[in-house]
């Protein structure tokens, strides 16, 4: 049986997250229902590289399906768009041996966290990205940043209700891009715990505005303690770029 | 009493144009409900630049009011936006003499029409810019922008339901910018008729996909006929963005 993979960028706004849940508007929903459709009521399971929270978003989410028909790759991304919900858009598809798995295969992900910075808030922006009324400093943003490259146990910067019991991940990218008013923090790791990415950009963005020196980022990852991390940066602001296998 | 010119942006996807209109969501009468709040229940008339249709932005429209309070014009900005919905953001404020007018004293006005240019299209452009899957010859399109600069009988591109008589404008600037997978066209003269920005983009982008030489243009224009010239591009990817004054 062929199995498919597609990477998918989705607006978040919209969704209460990728996996689906009783009641909710989610991504994998939307995409299983238009596989069904496709395959004549036959259900297909979606699998992904991992789930987004409500308010994410992703430029390139990764799935997986097994299909019984012989559509060719190439045309899989029409067949799905001209069914999908306009803020669900295939962007690419290839036929993969069974071997991969859209989860287990993946090495690595990047993800994009965008602020905005302006004394006013931006229309365009309010689902998009962190609106920041307060000039940052990106340069001890990224003086920070470099301290969180490499291999740590991030438990400082873990949602506390995390369940995973190895806390230890590896960043080997964490960049801070200003273009004009928009401040971009580029992370690429091996993997990410829950809301990892959020607490170090809500911590970046403390530095930023002069809270908290750089360097306590030491101390923050050695405390091993939420509480002594920055905010949760809110969902608008992350996007799930890329996904490495 | 005082008159207060305010720059203001809006995100024209969840409202039915700027023009109060009965069982619509409207910009000015989101600006009206808020000002008549901070008086105390005395109705405020706002003035614009101009209206914009139903799913058409603002990056700098300008309006005025007066008032019988005395805030200071660079409090203005934080007294609107606090009690705005999020997809209307007053920029600056300033006062003005009563014989400021926001819309009899402009001058001119520039508008930007973007374009998505992309196989597939994208959750994030969906309101915020007209999707063209198919490659558009900027050159192309330039050449025949070039031909519209001046002054001229724009009768070809303004909607047929017109009831101006004089349909002769002046075009200073329309520039083909291309940077990444967006196309923008920059639109600036001394006064628009209606539909006419999104009748140009409509023209151009049927130039850019080679339906249509660029010199046609001169024939379209001479023709003083509407049916002559391109369709009307979609409204979403139309920004009025800065009145002159």
């Amino acid at each position: 049986m062929p199995r498919v993979k597609c990477t998918i960028a989705y607006d978040g706004a919209l969704f209460s997250g990728y996996q689906i849940q009783p009641n909710s508007r989610t991504v994998q929903e939307e995409l299983e229902k238009v596989l069904a459709v496709i395959h004549k009521g036959e259900p297909i399971k979606v699998t992904a590289s991992g789930r987004t929270d409500a308010g994410v978003h992703a430029k390139g989410q990764v799935i997986h399906f097994d299909t019984s028909l012989s559509i060719p790759a190439d045309r899989w991304p029409s067949a799905l768009n001209s069914r999908l919900p306009e803020d669900i858009s295939v962007r690419h598809a290839e036929i993969v041996p069974q071997s991969f798995h859209a989860r287990f295969s993946a090495v690595g992900k990047e993800y994009r966290y965008q602020i905005y910075q302006d004394p006013f808030r931006s229309p365009f922006h309010r689902f998009y990205a962190c609106h920041s009324p307060i000039e940052l400093d990106t340069l001890l943003m990224q003086e920070a940043a470099n301290l969180l490259i490499g291999t740590s146990d991030f438990t400082s910067f873990c949602s506390a209700k995390t369940e995973v019991q190895d806390k230890v991940r590896t960043i080997t990218k964490l960049e801070v891009v200003r273009s004009g008013n928009t401040i971009e923090l580029r992370v690429a790791g091996n993997g990410f715990l829950y809301n990892m990415v959020r607490i170090i950009a809500g911590t970046l963005i403390e530095i930023g505005r002069g809270r908290i020196a750089p360097d306590a980022v030491r101390a923050i990852l050695e405390g091993r303690d939420r509480s002594l991390a920055g905010k949760t940066a809110p969902a608008e602001g992350l996007y799930l770029w890329e996904v490495f296998y």
